[in-house]
């Protein structure tokens, strides 16, 4: 079986427009390429219960999480203390991250700057080794900041332990109306109906204004549904296959 | 009260990070403009089980549901009949789409083709009178298709029937760490609980490092806990107020 994954993106920022999200669209992408299936994006507001009713259902839909978003001192950091909840556990002080904090800000750290020790009990870091910034886990949640630099410093690091078979896609390039194209498609998914077989219309292109996309995890199934669908549309509307 | 909405964006081709969703950025930051509170934006595959369970939650939940993607003429077009079985209705050939699609494509439509004319039973047609484009709404769910220029150009055109009171939003930029300045911000969130108070670091400016949000309805709600913030801060901290 392909690994699924949820992302929720935590903050009023991207909500009200202020930030655009960044963070999906790099997920989303590395984990393809990971062999990944991602389900599901939400975004949703720094919000106790929100986050509680979210996280318990992304943790118990799939098999990876990953959540960015409201890690940090301030009130509007809500993320740690809302995926504890979800789970019934407490808050607690991480030492290893206590220690961390401590080095970075000295003998004058806040309340506050502490609170960025905090995860739920029984959660782990991970790649804590070489790193002053490791990644918090607590069961298939991975817990990430908002800030986009950071997110790709920790993903880049841990993401090998979610590698899966990989997506093998093929292209087809076409110069035809999607409508003419549909019957054809349709015979494709009756035959291989478990092809990821995508049609859409390109606007900005010089040479094709329709792209096939056939996947599949098995590169004989995509080699199969490409044959066929190949044998299927109108020849002169073909302009390449990739 | 806040007229609210929820963006529900339907596409695989989003959730296998071949595509850029750029259609929640937009309608976030109009809806915001606007005086719409956005309470959640959720991106799910083109799937009828899981666009009538979401289409469902979210038109109860929000004001004004937009969904993108998900209308053409293809196999994975599958929005109009999911948003129909989410409301126990058939779906329908609306007969003022139908004429449109006709005299476009002429005699040689296809039945693919005319699957473009297809609405809910009840849908109604908005600013059908001087465009070739108009939106399909069923409810209080705004139906629109999944490329951004086509989006753009069709929410432009309804855009006013949404407006709502304004955001008033007023920003303090600071040079300080968040840690030092999280107490005052819960002193102005324990006196002002309605407040919309958001703190966020800036990795990329020349001058600041941290930047409040203070956001509110009400002008004066605003101007009163801007400054009870202000009197609050450390006043070197603060660079300035926009």
């Amino acid at each position: 079986m392909t690994k699924t994954a949820g992302i929720l993106i935590i903050g009023n920022e991207v909500l009200s427009g202020k930030v655009v999200d960044q963070n999906s669209p790099y997920l989303v992408r590395e984990l393809r390429a990971l062999g990944v299936e991602v389900k599901r994006i939400t975004t949703i507001p720094d919000d106790v219960p929100v986050i509680i009713r979210e996280v318990r259902a992304f943790a118990g839909e799939y098999d990876l999480v990953f959540t960015t978003g409201g890690i940090g001192p301030t009130h509007d950091d809500v993320t740690i203390a809302a995926i504890s909840a979800a789970f019934g556990r407490s808050v607690v002080r991480h030492p290893l991250l206590e220690n961390l904090l401590r080095r970075h800000y000295g003998d004058g750290i806040t309340p506050a700057q502490l609170r960025m020790a905090e995860v739920p009990e029984g959660g782990e870091l991970i790649e804590v080794g070489n790193t002053a910034f490791p990644v918090v886990v607590f069961r298939n949640v991975y817990i990430f900041p908002g800030i986009p630099e950071a997110v790709r410093r920790k993903f880049e690091r841990i993401c090998e332990r979610f590698r899966d078979q990989p997506f093998i896609l093929r292209r087809v390039l076409l110069r035809c109306d999607e409508g003419q194209i549909a019957g054809d498609l349709n015979g494709v998914m009756s035959r291989f109906p478990e092809l990821q077989l995508g049609s859409y219309p390109i606007l900005h292109s010089a040479d094709h204004n329709v792209e096939l996309t056939l996947e599949s995890k098995s590169p004989e199934y995509v080699e199969q549904a490409l044959r066929s669908l190949l044998d299927r549309l109108p020849p002169q509307a073909i302009v390449r296959v990739e």
